[in-house]
């Protein structure tokens, strides 16, 4: 094992013993103290954001990447916000739950208490460090952070600002820990350390969700792929359909919760995929359409054959495939073959049909009449996320506060013994 | 991957599916009819469980192990009797929780769905085979049974009885798969085959549990090994004591949840040591005691050293560790770093001591004035348990029906688009 990560991993390991006896003023004024420590260090961090950027522009990244990576005074007002915001939500540790007294009169509950040490694994968003920081700070855990090699002076200058905050508050500075190592062989090493590190987050692409899949023996939270369908019911108000759709694709395509496939019944494809297409169209999106659909579109500018693989993309761009099916059957087989349990969506006025949608389309998260793109920690209410999971155990969906733990029996006797 | 594993994972799958629609009382019809099927077919599964039995008694199998192989008309009522029992247990698919209206008018909340299919990798022991089918039926999911070889004809007789009672009640045969091959690479195949299975369960020893943590890309529950510790306290009544002491140690040696090491403070070791000491040697216990213990035990029978290992080993046996501490901070100090976070104790009755062990020992279960041994599903009240989890994620201890479950979010709405 790397001496960096063994090292780092020890003292995450002993912070996390003080972190989960903490109480939930202290955690909170150390969380304003990041707030207050980014905005009182915005030269430095600024300036290690510079050094960055000039280094990725020298090798080439492209627009979106340097955009990523980009911080200004604007975007780390808003992240020292953000952390403000996670202060401000319920502390989800201590809750008492599935509590009752057994007949033998022992008392019995389940306590949520930390996960223990997260190891978190991701690209070159700068903001995903301080976002992580603060939702583990809050829940309780301690956090190794590997960051990408592109942010790692920005990434240096948060971690430090952060560890300082938390010494200022008494909380071990050994809560957030950044890994300065850039060797892609510690991460393998990160996967295997059980013995430090109780849950990893992968945050990237498919390569590295796969990667850490593989080669983890820590339990792996999966997530941010996603196939989403929206499936326009024959008896959908119009009203709703194209606005949603809309939403659904064109409001950030780039994302994991943007809209991938149309489903629509063959009884209203006619009138209302035209009128969809036209709105897409001056949106600039490109559609794929199986036959039928290309039928219906014909002639349309927008309008192409769906390829084989067109159903299953996650496009992440302007690009929609387009199927019309005979029933709500249909769709849902679809779904299942091609979906990737994700977010799925149905448009629908028929109570029944909803109702079955809901039932038996088994998505992390499952829609009527409305968009995709709700799929997010902030949106649900739950302030902030630290990843989408798509994977089935432990959480599914936005991860939050409360997904960030776990629980422990705790059982309150008077010398009970067992038969 | 091996064409058995590959066609029953496929079966699986689609069972699944209908299994996470069912209605509870076709599942409670169906655990009926497994009851039934399992008394009525009992001649031919106690002849398959007679030809096992000698073969393994022709291999020179333990007595022990025989007697975990072995099935009796006795015996075999009780498996059929504990079905009932999940039969009566509430089904906890369908539960909503987590259920608000956020400011934008939908309605989100969080559903309780089955797993999916659960991988179950055992050994020699077939009411293994029954007790988590059960369990998984009730929790509508599909399981893929693999059995130890000793069990092999016995699990055939039980696996084909359940699956034409499932058959009968309209409930998928393949709710219920039994692996035939006895090969080892097919297990390796089936902890990688992620397409088909969702979770994976290991029920054996570490060996088991650290081959599966190792190779497995599915989510694995590890436990059932657990080095348990009880803490006498200076306050603690003596009266519950010896009790306690004494059940958790003797009352069932051989398992998880038994006592492993006695930690007591000094103030009353002098007086309370020499009486647990006589009480668990008249059951044939042998003491291992730091020197401080031993002081204390000096010239009694049943007292030895305790020799390097002794305070980080499971003894599974009549053996039991004895370290007398100065205080509690070192009694947290010892289980913190010997501890394997499966069941401790503290035997109090001074209210802050009892409060800060439970919140300070970070164990699946922790017990003021209780015996380490309830650490149990049916003992919690979840019926039975289809194992006991000492990893962090998803479920820690007993796992019941609720245990067997996830979630998916839930989201009805009138149109809404994201900002």
């Amino acid at each position: 094992m790397f001496p960096e990560l063994k090292e780092k991993g020890e003292r995450a390991r002993q912070a996390a013993r003080r972190l989960a006896a903490l109480d939930t003023a202290t955690k909170n004024n150390a969380l304003k103290a990041i707030a207050e420590a980014i905005m009182e260090q915005e030269p430095e961090i600024l300036s290690a954001n510079d050094h960055d950027i000039d280094a990725a522009q020298e090798a080439g990244l492209s627009e979106t990447l340097l955009d990523r990576l980009l911080l200004t005074i604007h975007r780390l007002d808003g992240i020292a916000k953000d952390v403000l915001t996670v202060a401000a939500l319920p502390d989800p540790v201590g809750e008492t739950f599935d509590a009752r007294t057994l007949p033998n009169g022992l008392r019995i509950g389940k306590r949520r208490v930390p996960v223990g040490v997260l190891g978190v694994i991701y690209e070159s968003r700068p903001n995903v460090t301080v976002d992580i920081a603060a939702l583990c700070l809050k829940s309780g855990n301690a956090v190794i952070l590997r960051g990408g090699k592109e942010a790692v002076h920005t990434n240096r200058a948060l971690a430090t600002a952060m560890a300082e905050a938390c010494k200022k508050s008494g909380v071990p500075q050994a809560a957030i820990q950044l890994i300065q190592s850039q060797d892609r062989a510690l991460v393998k090493d990160m996967l295997t350390a059980n013995q430090y590190i109780d849950m990893i987050i992968p945050r990237g692409g498919a390569g590295l969700h796969k990667f850490a899949l593989q080669h983890a023996t820590i339990p792996v939270i999966t997530g941010g792929i996603g196939i989403c369908h929206i499936y326009v019911d024959e008896s959908a108000d119009p009203e709703k359909v194209i606005p949603i759709v809309h939403n659904a694709k064109v409001q950030r395509p780039t994302v994991c919760n943007a809209l991938d496939t149309l489903l629509i019944h063959r009884d209203i494809a006619e009138d209302l995929l035209p009128k969809i297409a036209d709105d897409l169209a001056r949106a600039g999106v490109e559609l794929r359409c199986e036959p039928r659909a290309l039928s219906v579109l014909m002639g349309h500018a927008a309008a192409r054959s769906a390829g084989p693989k067109d159903f299953d993309t996650e496009f992440l761009s302007l690009v929609l495939a387009i199927k019309v099916v005979d029933s709500l059957d249909e769709a849902l087989d679809h779904i299942y073959q091609h979906g990737t349990q994700h977010s799925d969506a149905i448009i629908s006025e028929n109570y029944s049909h909803a109702m079955r949608f809901v039932n038996e389309v088994d998505s992390a998260v499952v829609y009527v009449n409305a968009s995709t793109r709700f799929t997010d920690g902030s949106q649900f209410g739950l302030g902030a996320e630290v990843a989408v999971s798509t994977q089935r155990l432990h959480a599914r969906g936005p991860m939050g506060l409360k997904e960030l733990t776990t629980y422990k029996w705790v059982i309150f006797g008077e010398g009970q013994v067992r038969d």
